[in-house]
């Protein structure tokens, strides 16, 4: 497949795992693959283990290679699966010759988390990961402390597929999508998932990111569906339906962003287990909140919790 | 030695040495050896490799642990050497215990880079490391959105001997050692260098971190001294000598943080190499405020320029 197809068919839902855990913190692959599973059977067409639902910064390096290589065996050819891969530039392109080796389609780079970043060290970060890994890259840009430039100087490399884009600044999207030619192979991918989805796709976006596909698939299409038909009243319906999940979600700075889709899981019956440190199990009032959201939707009734 | 004997022995300057590179960016252990004896005969008495000035998240894991079982040989007894860790709960208990095999005498736990932290889930991380790890432990605490309460939940663990501080809200840590009872092992660091330094110490800090001592240690010592002996005259001297060069480090969102202490050390004759991305060379403008700062110092002419 040539770089250019594969940016078309990032024109979709970009699925995020979750990684299931044992109660004594050790990862449960049964979960992972029955997690997987379910994503197939909703019809999601990319799938991106070690992603930051995935709770790969919580994972050793060993268990995110583990992970990326299950993964590509439980979707087994039913959907694109692109492997997260991070940390330092020497790790980044272990972890994504390893994503190569075991048959994963594409990497995604995370924004780095040195605590130190110039934008010029960001551009050569990117471009060396691309460079030394043979696989076509999506770029997880997210710090706004670092300049748009460094896109507009990435946007070239052929290898250089998608950027999933998580700084919430529309103005700022949308000059840097008008200002990269289109001639180019970049899937712009709203990173910021279904709340902000709709404002990105009207600046350019051919796609968005989702954790809510692991409990709520069928929303996250209805609106891919409402945004590539350009019905907005169908669109800001499912915005509002799915609205106060990802508010709760957001809470605390984000913190609570992967334990309430766990718990949610877990409340209907999926298997999730706990979230790993540095996060912990909701308190009483926001583990409530999910189970009277889940009624709303009518995952769950008062019968079954 | 006992913990309150170890936490006492913190009540100083902690050097964080820098990782030199050579031009293909691979690390110049000649180089880490040069800087460490720089410390040790201008008489550091704590060294913490593996520290952000030492890029530790441009170091691969592989490296970290190299780097700190080079320096504890390179320290040679001479000083305490405290191994920075991090990343996921499982890598940072690799590297603590590696750090314990190669003779470290504690680490240094990073602020988690996960990008979901809850306070509960912040707390567990830490203490998850350092029940796990047979050393004295120091936490490094720099994320503003994360409660001061994992500190004072952490503080009667007997195996946390420090915490470094890196959020320059004074009041806040103000209240924080007001409320943690002075009967456990912690002691106060200030983690953000000179500039923040006397502000801390006023607070009841005992100790502070610097990059600067890679360059200028005789500066340190005078503002370390100059606190101890409460003389604030001398100490808003040494302050105001050192401001501009950490000033200039802190541009770009402390993008040039690294850079310009191993830029300055290389104009003055020191090994430091190349900095690793995300970090590029400082552009044309900011290295001659280097050299000028430099020359005010006395510590280059243009003559050797």
């Amino acid at each position: 497949m040539d770089y250019k197809t594969f940016a078309k068919r990032l024109e979709t839902i970009s699925a995020i795992p979750i990684t299931a855990f044992h109660d004594d913190l050790s990862v449960n692959w049964d979960g992972v693959k029955e997690n997987i599973n379910f994503l197939m059977e909703n019809k999601l067409e990319v799938v991106v283990p070690c992603g930051n639902t995935s709770e790969f910064y919580a994972l050793s390096i060993d268990e995110a290679k583990e992970e990326t290589k299950r993964v590509v065996e439980y979707v087994n050819g039913r959907a694109l699966v692109v492997a997260g891969v991070g940390y330092a530039v020497p790790t980044a392109v272990e972890l994504g010759n390893f994503a190569k080796e075991a048959g994963a389609d594409a990497i995604m780079i995370h924004m780095p988390v040195h605590p130190y970043i110039t934008s010029k060290g960001a551009a050569n970060y990117f471009r060396s990961i691309i460079e030394q890994v043979d696989l076509p890259a999506i770029v997880y840009f997210k710090d706004p402390n670092v300049s748009d430039d460094v896109l507009k100087e990435l946007a070239p490399l052929d290898k250089l597929v998608g950027v999933k884009y998580a700084i919430n600044d529309l103005p700022r999207f949308t000059k840097l999508v008008r200002e990269v030619p289109a001639s180019h192979n970049v899937a712009w991918i709203c990173g910021t998932a279904e709340k902000w989805a709709p404002y990105y796709w009207n600046a350019g976006a051919v796609g968005f990111t989702s954790g809510l596909v692991n409990i709520l698939p069928s929303k996250s299409f209805e609106l891919l569906e409402a945004l590539r038909a350009n019905n907005w009243e169908a669109a800001w319906d499912v915005w509002e339906h799915v609205l106060p999940f990802e508010d709760l979600r957001a809470k605390y700075n984000n913190g609570n962003n992967v334990v309430v889709i766990k718990e949610a899981m877990e409340a209907v019956g999926l298997t999730a287990g706990k979230t790993r440190e540095p996060v912990a199990a909701l308190n009483e009032s926001d583990h409530a909140e999910v189970e009277t959201l889940l009624e709303t939707w009518g995952l769950k009734t008062t019968q079954n919790s």
